[in-house]
């Protein structure tokens, strides 16, 4: 394991109910208030005007972004940073799900700049400051309520890119699992499987993790296995709800990363298909990893997804690790596709493979190759997952 | 579940040589640094010499409060507290285990009120600001190196006492687990008797945890059984000696107990045996806690030890409740006094009967009875756990 720095000073106020303390924590940071959100959802659930109320009573001053989309897009960005001068704001505040705090985050650091904050994304301007952003979650999926991280996507240009920054990182979150009893089935499956998958790129990095860490990881993947089905057969189960939630978070707060070098390799491929197809995030991912699994698995790679399917699937401890290997994947894929009830295939949700060669492309372009999965990957290797996947 | 505000703003630095980044990072909290330390072993493994350095080089200036004793005495307070008014200090940096961070803390709030520091202690005092405090970790043992607690002895009043706020944090903790190769066989073991010790008052509370947090909490409890035996052979076995100060930090920094109501039982039991006997605190703990699992043991507390012994100790899923429950209570033993090596009894260390009675008096004074453990203690529960330890 290599050295690392513990830093992850996010003030998480988790419960039911917890939205009360919304008020006293943003006078903290000023007295103008960019609220976040997307498609208007949370004004039909009753937090928008709760949100609203906290800020009035606060005495503070709100101004808003609306219809953030999901993979948010970089002219919410632009409309963001201009309000943000326009107005003077102090903080930014994003209500909603993984797209709407990136989005918030992005505008936080553009607010602090005056150059297009594609620069940002496109041309790697690293980001030297940004406003405090803070975040009330209503989806566990993501886990960029607790990390340093934003994906924003350029539609002129056909491009997702993510960029992290210190800056960015929430300087409070606010985590009700209540909030979460109205996501539908299919957006609590694509939420699981995108918690599942960030714990997987770190889990199956080629690097070995410190003991303790696989010890928490295989705990975060028996949570989401065991509890998304519950929330999916009861959406308003409170307990399966908070698993879900504080599992997201702590799936990609860096916890689980420090210490180890990863190259992360379900995540970029996604990106490239929900760049051209605007798909959702943990639907591409469920696609991916069963597919991407197989491809690594070798004599060399077996032990490491038998480990996975005694210590978090349950299965006996005494089958051969080929054999082990192979019953995980499978199940796994029984989990996302049957259990969760996840499309299998990118030809079930009209994905063709013409686009494959040139995903694979920008995949490896600018990159050192091959990519440092299980098992070293080349731009032929990454086609050849994607074909998997049809 | 309870609701709760997760808020862990240490900074830790963690692996070999990161005590290069000290400089830096005390500079952030002023000029003048009170060093903490204990006998002095600091300067014998050539620690003493680096932190020094560290603090010559960033241009601070050095004051010492040494020879602070295991189960630090508030005689140490008020010579700390003497010094930070007299040398004007800015910071507090304490380089040793937890009796010397657990000073160190108090020392910081005892420079900012002209009070005795006592009353923090005896008369309940509450710490309203402290000094910042920054930690360079000897042992992994008390986690008092990411917590917000400390435990000082008065011999004149033969109190034990245990506080906590969040000024006495520390900002920064400094983890090599390098500099722990010198600790001995006995201070090894006491160190995992107490990590382990910290999850059992949580994992075996009346109220049971988050699903995710009893993974986190079986995970932690792997790691001491599987790495402390491993330190012992190898005392400079670099994995094992991070997975043990990993642990040591992530039982007691509060994340496994928030969104719990907690009586914590064994603690308070073997504070007052410290406090009358000096003891290790690790080893009280040590051979209090099987008492306690047996006294507790019933049809209705089976389940919880069967739990532990399935997913800790991997006893077969299949045993009645009651015999696995009796299996995972000898196994326990059967690591921390042979495989530890630690004494079994307080017989064999020199301890009678003679102040059970008054022990457990001082215990139940104040408090409401019963203490809410899986079994719930009164005076006299507390008289025959100590009588079971004989």
């Amino acid at each position: 394991m290599n050295n690392f720095i513990y830093d992850i000073p996010v003030r998480v106020y988790f419960g039911k109910g917890q939205i009360e303390h919304l008020g006293e924590e943003l006078k903290k940071y000023g007295e103008r208030v960019l609220l976040v959100y997307g498609g208007g959802s949370i004004k039909k659930n009753g937090l928008y005007g709760a949100v609203a109320s906290e800020i009035k009573d606060a005495g503070l001053e709100l101004s808003e972004l609306s219809g953030v989309d999901p993979n948010p897009k970089i002219h919410s960005i632009r409309e963001g940073q201009k309000l943000c001068k326009e107005k003077k704001i102090d903080m930014v505040l994003a209500v909603g799900g993984g797209s709407v705090i990136d989005c918030a985050k992005v505008v936080a650091a553009a607010a602090c700049v005056d150059f297009d904050p594609w620069d940002f994304l496109g041309k790697g301007v690293p980001i030297e400051k940004a406003l405090p952003v803070i975040s009330v979650l209503t989806i566990a999926a993501t886990g960029s309520e607790m990390d340093n991280c934003a994906v924003i996507s350029n539609p002129d240009t056909e491009d997702k890119i993510a960029i992290s920054s210190s800056h960015m990182v929430p300087r409070a979150s606010f985590l009700d699992p209540t909030y979460t009893y109205t996501v539908n089935r299919y957006q609590t499956a694509c939420g699981a499987a995108d918690i599942l998958s960030h714990v997987f790129e770190i889990y199956f990095a080629k690097e070995r993790s410190l003991y303790m860490v696989e010890c928490f990881m295989e705990g975060l993947m028996k949570t989401v296995i065991r509890y998304a089905p519950v929330a999916l057969r009861e959406p308003d189960n409170y307990e399966a709800r908070a698993n879900l939630m504080w599992a997201s978070s702590w799936a990609i707060n860096g916890f689980i990363e420090y210490g180890k070098n990863v190259t992360w390799i379900c995540h970029p491929l996604e990106h490239e298909l929900s760049a051209l197809y605007d798909i959702t995030h943990g639907l591409g991912l469920a696609i991916l990893t069963p597919r991407w699994m197989e491809y690594c698995l070798d004599e060399t790679t077996a032990e490491r997804f038998r480990q996975f399917g005694v210590n978090v699937l349950g299965i006996e401890k005494d089958l051969a690790p080929m054999e082990a290997a192979k019953k995980s994947i499978e199940m796994l894929s029984d989990f996302l596709f049957h259990t969760l009830g996840l499309s299998r295939t990118l030809t079930e949700i009209g994905i063709d493979d013409r686009n494959i060669k040139a995903m694979a492309e920008k995949i490896c372009s600018g990159r050192t190759l091959p990519m440092e999965s299980l098992k070293p990957l080349m731009q032929e290797d990454i086609e050849a997952i994607y074909r998997m996947c049809l």
